[in-house]
């Protein structure tokens, strides 16, 4: 391999680390694809993570010892991240979204990509400090933002499914009720999915009385597992007291005006100051 | 906003195109942003052009007209992508993956955001040239593939229920037979989630006889929808004539046999030349 200047390195680390965030590349990877020294490829970094800062679009980290390297952290900076919200709130408000029943149409934004994305981004830095091992939801809708945020953290995701399916092997099963429609529910989880011990970050997209969220931590009370943090995309004001009463959300839906054709959804108080 | 250097432009534009694949950016979003011409970022890209395809990391593509500027094109080279199906087929292999029934786990390999990301890059530069609008997939297990399908290609994701679902409003739905067990099936997809002439692919994480790929191509002929294609990750190698004669699938399932403990899967014939 011929010998890189250093526009064609840093053109190469970058994409290369924003192409798997939160993983860890040793500084001997770089060192060996570029044919340079160590000590190198450790400026460039230096410069990376100056640029990086300087134009919000993440963390560059030096990790020590004899695992370690340099690995990129999605940090959207608050702005961006409130402002990305509050776009959200302006296009979901949009009364063509009401559905019959007062449900609110948001499958369009749910399962697109660079919004995913960005709500990854959010969520991976918020959890970032709690250090989860892995990240759980329960199908289907909340699967996209589940793997958009573990892509993020460099994590793998768990599926807990409504029925058992014969292709995932033994189940360890609950029943819960679902706090607003007060309807019994089941909820599996493979056996060989998680690890006794570790650590969970429950995602979902929707909450309104937090009786999902409360089964997926009862399910994984079976696997001695703790909960590093709970996120929701869309949380309902009411009711108010919720089953889970610690949680993160964007945004936070009042109302659905079926009759009046009126959608209330405002950003979440953290991200609107 | 200072004038940047072109260390620290590239390393910006590098990080803000990578994460968004398949993704215009205009020249002067990116001449605002650093307080550069236009014709500096034009250079800025060159660079960056040649030293990804150097390092088989995608390609940089100039697109013309009003609407135009540059994206990312995530583009693994034949040799790392041949290189990381036989890897996965290795993994696969294991014996302790056989379930009872003669299932294989690989809920593992199907939910790890990193194994995604380059599965969905895969099928991306396989489609990219038939121009699909859309991914589409069924609940459950295709979701996190075709998520990262669509988030390579920069398009949404649609993805059809097992059962109606209140919250998406109308839907069509259609019945199917499944090839290899012969059971009734309903598949659905809601009313606003396509729209009409456009172009489907579509994504799913194992095909055997085909059968739900084909419930996917009707339900899409209930929306006058093209077939962009087909992408399965794993395909069994019988029943040899399958329900859906085009399709591409990344590994081929010989055997799994339960009672000797062996597993038989092979790259699909295109990755193994």
């Amino acid at each position: 391999m011929l010998r890189m200047n250093r526009n064609e390195r840093i053109a190469a680390i970058t994409g290369i680390l924003t192409s798997n965030p939160n993983t860890i590349f040793t500084l001997s990877y770089f060192s060996e694809l570029f044919n340079t020294a160590k000590s190198t490829i450790s400026e460039d970094a230096a410069l990376l993570r100056d640029t990086f800062q300087k134009f919000g679009l993440g963390d560059i980290e030096t990790v020590p010892g004899a695992a370690g390297g340099i690995k990129f952290i999605p940090q959207p900076v608050y702005q961006q991240a409130a402002a990305f919200v509050k776009d959200l709130c302006r296009r979901l408000s949009d009364p063509d979204r009401i559905l019959p029943g007062g449900f609110l149409y948001m499958n369009d934004i749910i399962y697109m990509p660079r919004i995913l994305k960005q709500i990854g981004d959010i969520f991976a830095s918020r959890f970032l400090g709690k250090k989860p091992d892995f990240v759980i939801t329960v199908e289907t809708r909340g699967i996209p933002v589940a793997i958009m945020t573990a892509h993020s953290l460099g994590c793998p995701v768990v599926v807990a499914r409504r029925e058992g399916n014969v292709t995932e092997g033994s189940l360890v099963s609950i029943n819960y009720v679902t706090a607003s429609s007060k309807r019994l529910q089941t909820m599996s989880l493979s056996r060989r999915a998680v690890q006794k011990g570790g650590r969970a970050l429950i995602i979902d997209d929707f909450m309104k009385g937090g009786g999902t969220a409360k089964g997926m931590q009862e399910l994984l009370k079976e696997f001695d597992v703790e909960i590093a943090g709970v996120g929701v995309v869309i949380a309902t004001r009411e009711p108010e007291v919720k089953l889970i009463s610690e949680y993160t959300s964007l945004m936070e839906l009042l109302t659905v005006d079926e009759s009046g054709r009126k959608i209330e959804i405002v950003p979440a108080d953290w991200l609107n100051q």
